[in-house]
């Protein structure tokens, strides 16, 4: 563990560059009244980094407060598999202000384990199944004697954490900094250093039952190499292949993809390596799922997103980016996983390229005694900051564990539309625009039709999403 | 008349440096086939412009042709309100190559009259409008006898045009490559060399029936300032108006705003100046409006688009940009209107920054003959293309005057969806994919999950509007 406030770690320079340049003016306008009530500028003023909470800010002021860099490795036991959950016991708890660099990995490793587990003890611990032992038992939200396997796949994520902060409570805005995300090197020596990535076209896809060649029912998983050097800004194919059928080590035949994840045996494939030639994909490292525990069930599938973020599987959740969420449990309790080198908007296949990456985060709680009068205040939805952007996400159910009742869970996947969620992100966008910059409803409509972008986040995700687009500049010359 | 090939013709270099630029090699890569077929490398050897057509090639490669540069005002004469027609006689008959200049008007000038028509003869003359006389007396595809006045207002836009192309033909495709685009400047000496446009939040629009302040039946008018000089890329609201009731001069009663255009009389609205104060609006100067006429009826409403394009309402549709339309009827008959200073993807409250706009154009036939085996072969939609990306569009229905079927041009108004556009936009972009750039489909599928952006263009026009967007640098090192 390294201290945020030590000029030593790694990092801690970055760190306070990126806090001192997003005092920008339109920023600052934005988090003015939290951060001057709750002492920020005192905080400031005394070095210190984090921007919230009195106490926190007094005890800054003074010079008392440290912030914590804590690591988080994905293992076995580290991870939940396919769900979030109110009821689970946190792997780190940490305060206000606090940073942890956190290790993910795709839950579509097995589709290549050559390349994405093999000498990897992290990847190869939770990856682990044969007939005598498995890494991670459940893999979803489903029942335990489900046919396919304990959990039966009804989500998909391995997620790492919980991470607790301290101190947060329902009603609280957890504010997540994404302050630097890094592919995970391939730990095979035939494949050192190097990074891939697999998509799958599934039978979730959109594209599915609307094939135009060949074997209409199909699947076809893509291996991609994405550069975990830094130096390229694309990726590559590398071969693709039908999938061919798993009988996974519990003797459980999979003839299409029920779950990622499930042990690929390559000597049953038919690579293809004449794929995608010359073809350079855009790299854009994010996180797929990424946000808090649910209050509304003590168990809940990972693939629809929702009001506590999770599954939005919006390719803008990268470096750079910053999450508010509004907390629904004591402790907050964030997880992070499905991570993406790269997503269109719209995910179409079902799939991204899934890769594993490790992150590093800061935590910041807004008390929601504080969030009186702010922008934040009484926030029900999760709302990304990028470097120039306010980004929405809308649902076709915003809450849609409560929106659908008690079978909510599997209701979701037969319920959603891309017109509900374009509904969902003009209605957030509305409210962003009359509460956060003071507009009213006159002015945010006709600013919505003149320079907002609407574009669709994800088609595949059980609740379909639809974001709303706002640069900050727009309001760079409002008076405050 | 200018000649495109004289030097002393402004815009010359311009136009002949935008050519030489597109030969980048992923552009050649795309255009080869039907490039070198036709000539074109000794087109371009012999400094001629002019992509296609053999006989254009070879007279290019002796020197004979020369492109002419036509200039198209905005006139009472000039324009067509509210429907594209077969029937309409050409204001222009131009060869493959040639370029013109054509004026656009905004059909919302007589928001703010004083703004956008008084002193400008073109305006003038098309929005004059006594008891005694009207200077177009037709607005819309409907009856001449329609108790709204004649056309009734099925159809909203002022279109310049058309314009003829010599030898075009059904089943060719129309490249028309956007040079430049400026906007009008007042003429009115009260607010000389200033723009202005308008914004109607209308009830065709997305928001309406679904506010939540004051009166929910209300319709408002915001007037914005646009820079004219270029030294400037924003806009800025000057005042707002709820629309008061319009009273036209043959008597008709207008409580709302049956179709733009109407006389607002500024002694009855109540202007509101507090409005979106130091709120900057990206500009993105486009055409609303452009596209063919189509085969389908004699007269068709400007509102919904269509396979001939039309009102797409795409804000990429601007300068540097090129537009591919399938020809549907002998000249092509191209018009153009619908101007817009601004507009966000969804364009959400039925209207962008309506702003009249000048633009030059160059034409391009590709006749049927010389397309097969090239990426236009079939093609029978509108495709986009801007200096970096590829931009297809989708529509609820692709071709709504044949897929709605006799009733067509009103039962648009009431199918559509923003998941039916999404389906089109998708099955497009793998055809685009799999045609031009030569994938399997099973590499189009998993490049459209991870490297396409998928965007709501416009919520508000009949016929829904989805677009797929590709980086052309995807494809800069694949061979060709």
């Amino acid at each position: 563990m390294c201290r945020g406030d030590d000029p030593n770690c790694a990092g801690f320079e970055e760190h306070r560059r990126r806090f001192l340049g997003e005092l920008a003016p339109e920023r600052r306008a934005f988090i003015k009244s939290g951060f001057l009530a709750t002492g920020g500028a005192a905080a400031l003023a005394a070095g210190g980094i984090s921007l919230v909470g009195p106490a926190l800010a007094q005890a800054s002021a003074k010079g008392i407060r440290r912030t914590a860099h804590y690591h988080l490795p994905a293992t076995a036991e580290t991870v939940h598999w396919g769900y979030f959950s109110k009821l689970l016991k946190p792997q780190v708890e940490i305060a206000s202000g606090d940073y942890v660099t956190i290790e993910t990995l795709t839950h579509h490793a097995n589709d290549d384990a050559e390349r994405m587990v093999t000498g990897d003890p992290g990847a190869e611990s939770v990856f682990l199944w044969t007939k005598e032992a498995k890494g991670v038992a459940r893999r979803g939200a489903g029942p335990e004697t489900s046919p396919l396997g304990p959990g039966g796949g009804l989500g998909v994520h391995i997620c790492t954490g919980p991470v607790a902060i301290r101190g947060a409570e329902a009603g609280d805005v957890l504010e997540v900094r994404i302050l630097d995300v890094a592919p995970r090197p391939c730990a095979n020596p035939t494949f050192e250093g190097r990074s891939f990535g697999s998509n799958a076209a599934a039978w979730w896809g959109y594209h599915h039952k609307d094939m135009i060649t060949g074997d209409r029912t199909r699947e076809v998983v893509t291996i991609y190499e994405v550069d975990a050097s830094g130096a390229r800004d694309w990726a590559k194919a590398v071969y693709n292949f039908p999938w061919p059928g798993v009988t996974d080590p519990d003797g459980v035949v999979h003839p299409t993809i029920d779950y990622p994840g499930l042990p690929v045996d390559h000597t049953k494939t038919k690579r293809n390596f004449d794929v995608l030639k010359g073809v350079r994909i855009p790299i854009r490292p994010h996180f797929g799922t990424m946000g808090l525990a649910p209050r509304e069930a003590d168990m809940v599938n990972s693939i629809p997103p929702s009001y506590t973020g999770g599954n939005i599987d919006n390719w803008r959740i990268g470096k750079g980016a910053t999450m508010y969420y509004p907390v629904a449990v004591p402790g907050a309790l964030f997880s992070v996983g499905d991570p993406h080198a790269s997503q269109g908007d719209s995910e179409l296949c079902g799939t991204a390229i899934e890769c594993s990456l490790t992150g590093t985060f800061q935590f910041v709680l807004h008390k929601k005694a504080d969030l009186a009068g702010t922008s934040l205040e009484a926030l029900d939805f999760p709302m990304i900051e990028t470097a120039e952007e306010w980004v929405l996400s809308g649902f076709s159910y915003p809450n849609y564990l409560v929106d659908l009742g008690p079978d909510a869970q599997a209701a979701i996947f037969g319920k959603s539309s891309i017109d509900l969620a374009m509904r969902d992100a003009f209605r957030k966008m509305r409210q962003f625009l009359m509460h956060a910059h003071r507009l009213t409803e006159d002015e945010a409509i006709s600013l919505m039709s003149i320079a907002v972008d609407f574009g669709i986040t994800q088609v595949v995700d059980g609740n379909w999403g639809v974001h709303a687009i706002v640069k900050k500049a727009i309001f760079s010359d409002r008076p405050s």
